[in-house]
């Protein structure tokens, strides 16, 4: 039976993906695993440039004066080093989940960070709007998706300091004017590849301008100046990811996958609203493209339901325990099949009721 | 032709455990990939559990403080963290070579580190030794392979204070007191796995007692308290270190592997010993199990050995820039018949030079 991944991440991947990357676990080159060759080899060297520059090919940002990092740590590595590289005196942050709550926490630990919105007090239901963002603070944080509660900003502001974004769970998926941003950065594990890379793109003018001596590993222009590969990287996600960024390439980039993942969220979000037996989480003008949170509006049925998803072979959909009910996490490689098949069991379960 | 991966690291791993990851890749659980599992499921926290006890079992270290952790970052990251844990105002370093040196440059930032012995000047061909650790030190820390010049340290201080030890590139590889070592640390990619996670083996009691305020990513303490798993973790780099383990473990734990190890050290010293157109580079009571230097006597035969090695199947024996010459890197999952196979060209050379 086919199945029909809702990972929150990490989460599907296409197909094709998948089997190149499991030949390449086999034979990479001339006989060689992708596990057993030196990163310096030419092989490899050639798989780094190539993903680091399908990334900044498909934001748009090539011949812009921004370099693409392939890093390790995770986005929670990202909350630290981006304090270390750009925290003077004071930042300013928009706290729109719980990830966004982390950065705040970590970059703390560095100077003085101003919250300039927050909506923490709804257990983060909706995006904050209508703040100012201060002409004398060093950079300004935001995070574009909460996975946790399906919320998605739909505009960002005109920041007068250094834009920075946590885009973990959407990069890749939409439409975006990328050069407005400054620093972008996102775990592989949603839109890009497996996990075990984090993908860090610079624009390098905003660098080099604080006054304390940075860890080299924690350091952007350590990374810059050694082409992402200061030590080993993690060759086996890099080279997944740059598979990944080649396949969304060849679909038509990010227009064609933007028109699918909009096809996707329609679907679901009618079915949420239509559906008298679900009731959607996040405000309405803020959702997601990529997280549809949900819940049922009588716990009796959860039983049901979860035995119906089961049997249909959808997988991953139980929501975060800091929100409850369902979450459906439909990222590019998620096909419109796997939705129609959840939609399919959820009116199911409306006309069984 | 059967290839003899002489790799320094990423470096050749047993070939079951290739096919076992390519299987992963493609179906993992159910139907799913390895990759796109959520690292919350059973399945892969029992990987991670699995990883990490194995870890513990096979230095003999189970029941004794000790919590293993497999983190991102390589060594490199160790560096600092190293120091960030433990370093409140001195500790001792041992500068034996690139990496040590390294390893000093990055815990400076923090505080004063006191060389207590090196070998740089001789270019790092030896092991420095009669040194003394003073009491009031917050920790000593050496390295106890150097990849690059071929040499290892065949016995360990008697420290007064907390030992620290990277054994990137000998880890698992030779019977040790490991007890004797309170903070181990290796990044994966020779002797447990691919690229992409670093083992940490840390004696719980020697943590939390510097004053400094501690990035959570960078705090041995978080990672501890979560499992190894405070962020999302390299999942399939975690998954092809376990399979390694297991390997070792099934074929007699350290005790098995190192007889294999000395063999195959036996062999090629004792070539370059015997065969007058080679030279060893590092002090002989200084020669590493792991990686063994040497150098040409006669430069002009150069291309006819590189060429033969190339015809034999061999790959990866060019030396480090820092040393010149060619260096076997013969980890735990080279066979002696790749050995045997180096051995064997670098006599034909004999007969015919």
């Amino acid at each position: 039976m086919k199945k029909h991944n809702f990972s929150a991440g990490p989460c599907v991947l296409p197909k094709s993906v998948m089997e190149q990357a499991a030949a390449a676990v086999l034979n990479f080159d001339d006989g060689l695993s992708l596990l057993e060759i030196s990163h310096r080899s030419k092989p490899f060297v050639d798989v780094m440039e190539n993903a680091r520059s399908l990334a900044l090919e498909l934001l748009g940002l090539e011949g812009k004066g921004y370099k693409a990092l392939f890093l390790q740590g995770g986005a929670s590595t990202q909350f630290l080093m981006v304090a270390l590289n750009l925290l003077e005196k004071r930042a300013g942050y928009l706290n729109s989940g719980t990830w966004a709550d982390k950065a705040i926490k970590e970059a703390k630990i560095y100077d003085d960070i101003y919250e300039v919105a927050s909506s923490k007090s709804a257990n983060y239901n909706y995006i904050p709007k209508g703040y100012d963002i201060p002409e004398d603070y060093d950079y300004f944080h935001c995070t574009s998706n909460n996975t946790i509660f399906g919320t998605q900003m739909k505009s960002f502001p005109n920041s007068p300091v250094p834009l920075v974004c946590d885009m973990s769970s959407d990069i890749f998926s939409r439409q975006l004017d990328f050069s407005k941003f400054d620093l972008i950065y996102a775990g592989a594990q949603k839109n890009m590849g497996p996990a075990g890379t984090t993908l860090v793109v610079v624009k390098e003018e905003i660098l080099g301008k604080v006054s304390r001596q940075i860890p080299s590993m924690m350091d952007y222009k350590t990374h810059i100046s050694k082409g992402s590969m200061f030590n080993t990287p993690p060759v086996f996600a890099v080279y997944v990811s740059m598979l990944t960024l080649e396949w969304l390439k060849n679909l038509g980039g990010i227009k064609a996958i933007e028109e699918e993942n909009e096809k996707k969220a329609r679907l679901i979000y009618s079915e949420i609203d239509l559906n008298p037996l679900f009731k959607g989480f996040a405000a309405k003008e803020d959702r997601s493209l990529m997280n549809a949170t949900f819940t049922l509006e009588n716990e009796n049925l959860k039983e049901t339901f979860d035995a119906m998803v089961r049997e249909a072979g959808i997988n991953g959909i139980n929501g975060h325990r800091s929100v409850g009910g369902y979450r459906a996490s439909m990222y590019n490689a998620l096909t419109l099949d796997s939705v129609k098949a959840l939609v399919e069991v959820m009116s199911e379960l409306e006309s069984k009721a």
